[in-house]
């Protein structure tokens, strides 16, 4: 049994939709947005609700929080040790700060939090980390931060340079509210008229359907502060344009629509608390994701970490287009209807469709 | 505003791994699998994991559970009616199963599950669909059921043909406990000797860091029906090369690894209830896909759903050679300490990483 | 140490709220409710809901669903034998609903559902079981099926009674989504005037809290399967009146407040798919238990079964009625004002407040 | 209709178990523990359990947090508003904690949290309550704060004084990882004698099955933050005996079991981070409950907080014997066949158990 060598590639179609306007107070622009799904509605539905959302003036996005974790997870003898050690720590959060300042260019702590389990200790720290994602760089910084542990508690014992409070690429509550990625909002408001001549519905249908849909049915499925349509296929068709780990789309799916009818307009919000994207580092080095980050302006000279909030925001914006123009969908059987039609049809002329 | 036409490709790095010796019930067999991803490390260190099992005798796996879903929502006025109408299609289960069976070639009705809130009526709908994922299969299916149950019961309203308690790439536990894709179990036993040779560790170790990281660990973080450490990983380059609609790994990355002792052997297992896979449909048709799928055996004549099985037990397989390989690894605090030093010394080299 | 012997009495305020006026299709009828509770003011409380929803015409309630469960927990060799293990069970539902119905008068095996983790067995079976609540009903049931079962397949191995896919008193997802204890839907439609007489604010008012509150509320909590402000309260002052165990408040507490407006009139819904009750069986023989039951009708000669149902539609609307009037009076911020700063003033003349 | 006004009383058994001996850094004694209850197994078998534990050196038992929360819930017109509000508030910490020290005796504001969904602003405060469970103060406090905030901001609006981001008396991951009431963990180590002796079990088989039950158990049920068999019932029974209020065991029964053996030995512990006690206030001044406290040495003379801590140590330590006995029990089906022939025959002489 040997390595296999030669390297190939799998190819995914990508398209570009937009322009999106965005007016939020960190940016204002229109950016066009490349998606790679082999999901083709997933297209001309985003472009909709750019259509849509730009002809109602644009839409505000901003990000509320910023930060990129890994939780260390050592062991001590008794609960009365690991509470020494909780203590300890909390103390000198400076003196870790200091240590990481000093051991990384872009890295740096911001804060920790711990949990004990018995004497099971999880230390959950938390950094900024630039215009990168930051996976390798908050383990690697976790790696010099245990190795400081250690050294000042030799009656720890190691159990894992990852404990799952991080945590990556799971589902959790812990990345929403004490925060992994970038946490976005983005919200929009249309008018009646906009509601019927770019989605071909009402703000009452939309509103409506999303209290019964996305907020009622994500309950009673026994979701996890997630309450969406379809946020994971806009976000799974930035990433891989873009040269994210798509596998970070488990947390950033984990997001919530708010909408409501205010003054007989669609007020319209997707929040998404987990939103870990970079545009530096793995995967960024690729010419068709420079150029997309190019094409969306996420690749000049800014203030360090600027290209990748703007990144972010794009992205938020993005997910609130393909949500909003599949719920208007959804309010509209005869709609669906047609489209189910269309693709019987392209069965029974032998294209196979699943 | 237009339309952008230019239709453009990701391309993402792709490399085989393997072969995976699988001794299931259902299929035996060594098999080689693609993986395309940013994450380079993934490749060595998933062989890894498959040179290991290999050498130990194979991985058994089986598939447990297999179905598709979609559920519909509807109105009524009060929760009698509502009740009624529950009560009514529950003695209707035949009649339904009959008109998917006749409007279909592929697809056939299982099961369903009611649940009303107040006057709300979620109605999940349960399928076979072959040989494909059945996305598009299952919600024409429920479009059908859906126009017969608004005939039947012309007071009732459509509220949306998806209503979230189906519930498609979005995290649940209603995947989990009514079954959504395959269910996946996959095993493996080491000796002591297997784990020191191609793992550098001890059964032991592993059990432990098991308990601490992937079942306390997830716990605290609030996770749900999830326990591994990254199984998201595999399932996103497999999910890549072979086609597959990748916005599904969120219910397939909700798996489990349970390991324990025995008798001095490793077992170690990995669960994964929720894979969402085919070999036909949407982004099948490429040329890597089908090199690949072919390349597993997957598009072999035989009976109708059998390919999609095989590949869901290729699938969990490889997910468990992943798994295996990375805890193996983070018992030994060395191993990962030097793979940092590594990227450490990229890093001073000027080669940019995240 | 020597076991201490004396009993004594925990005593627990108790008051009668309502009339409670109920018109669902399984019972019609008025009752008054009895809450034994340390929280004075949730009497008031939930009188006023009482009375709203009287003055209304009354609360529609009725029961969906209506089982009790116990899992039990077992280990195989291989996942290759668990799964035959899992096939034969299936097959063989009939013989086991037999040997229950030999062994009990009340206790019936209804339905049986399976989950493999790797080896790991478990098996959730589902009984109905009278009037009882049936907690140890269905343990000794279970404990005749783990005999028969171990006798057949003597290559399994034992590991619990429970296997916490039952599961009792702890929260999860399973006991929603496949039922423990009664599913009971009660509804209440009020008009504007009721809605400003008896509780002093709007159908509007209403449904904007309960969407803001209840729904993104608890989804941004992380809650699982949870949408309401304080189902707890009612559901354990009724509990402890009428000799249930309160620990099931937990499960029970699972449940979700639907509301709308229509046509102007507030609807305005609660589900519990959680409410494990009964009126035979431990603590239904004090005598002010007994008392309680009597005048809430709840001891009468029925079929099996019917008594407890009913209690638990009455428990369903009592809990309807405190749950709109805590929204109520939380529209009405001037109203919260005035009874803190009762409290306040109570505080000052010296009678402590928590 | 009127409202009903003779007062009358609940009255559940009570009946005092241990001494339990509790050696942790904050107190170091031997207590006896009051539970009231209809489930009169309860009593020997957390007995049981005071017994094996004090014969194996007592329990080690300390607060790592100690907090109570209450939400507020405003609204603004956009997330650009609601934004400004979130960075002007978090300036503004001290300010707001000079005013809860100014309108109150005992609380203190020690911390906030907030999250944006859309244009909803969840503001979750954090405050010291003393030796007061609190409920009551944190609204007081609460509103006080809504109050300067809306005069602050009169552009927002008032949506609820409690905004389900508490969350109170309600399942959510938000309090056990923010924190809310006293995060407690208490510990013991018992040799393979004691547990021979005092359990009738081995070290390694209260391990395996806590992994197999509590752990995995609970992840397949769909739970969350939760992993122990009857907490619950330890938790209603210390409640009801002391005065609490005892809807919130739902926050409290939301905890973990980790046991590991160690050099033969059995580690056990418990982690409940959501302990929500108080030995004044609403229910605290009845006879009973100042006997059981003042039993329990919790109405001594000592710094504020310090008889409501001492009670959750007391309260930990009680669930950790209730839980280590019940667990000893599963491990040995002959003990659970023999308890339940004495219930058949209690029910063959016509004694009704459920």
């Amino acid at each position: 049994m040997r390595w296999q060598t030669s390297e190939q590639i799998a190819t995914i179609p990508m398209r570009v939709v937009g322009p999106i306007k965005i007016i939020g107070t960190e940016m204002n622009d229109e950016v066009s947005v490349p998606l790679a799904t082999f999901e083709t509605p997933l297209w001309p539905s985003t472009h909709r609700g750019a259509k849509a959302t730009f002809e109602a003036g644009g839409i505000r996005a901003l990000i509320i929080d910023d930060r990129m974790t890994r939780s260390i997870l050592l062991e001590s003898h008794s609960i009365i040790e690991a509470h020494e050690t909780l203590i300890n720590l909390q103390q000198h959060k400076e003196a870790m700060m200091a240590l990481v300042a000093e051991t990384s260019r872009f890295t740096r702590l911001i804060d920790l939090h711990i949990q004990l389990v018995g004497s099971l200790i999880f230390i959950r720290f938390e950094f900024t980390t630039g215009d990168a994602s930051g996976h390798n760089m908050v383990t690697l910084a976790s790696d010099y931060l245990l190795q400081w542990i250690l050294k000042r508690f030799p009656e720890l014992k190691y159990v894992s340079i990852s404990g799952n409070f991080c945590t990556d690429k799971k589902v959790s509550a812990v990345n929403g509210i004490l925060g992994r990625g970038k946490y976005v909002v983005a919200e929009v408001t249309l008018t009646k008229q906009h509601c019927r001549r770019f989605l071909k519905t009402t703000p009452e249908k939309i509103v409506a359907l999303n209290i019964k849909k996305n907020l009622v049915g994500s309950i009673i499925a026994g979701s996890l502060r997630t309450a969406n349509a379809h946020f994971a296929n806009i976000l799974l068709g930035i990433f891989l344009a873009t040269g994210q780990d798509a596998a970070n789309i488990i947390e950033a799916s984990q997001g919530i629509v708010y909408a409501e009818v205010r003054d007989n307009h669609l007020y319209f919000s997707v929040t998404l608390p987990n939103l870990i994207v970079g545009t530096v580092g793995n995967g960024k080095t690729f010419d068709y994701v420079r150029e997309n980050l190019k094409r969306m302006g996420c690749l000049e000279e800014r203030a360090t970490g600027e290209n990748a909030r703007r990144l972010a925001i794009i992205i938020a914006s993005a997910v609130l287009c393909g949500e909003l123009s599949l719920l208007a969908a959804l309010t509209n059987p005869g709609e669906l209807m047609e489209s189910h039609m269309k693709l019987e049809r392209q069965k029974n002329e032998g294209k196979s469709r699943d």
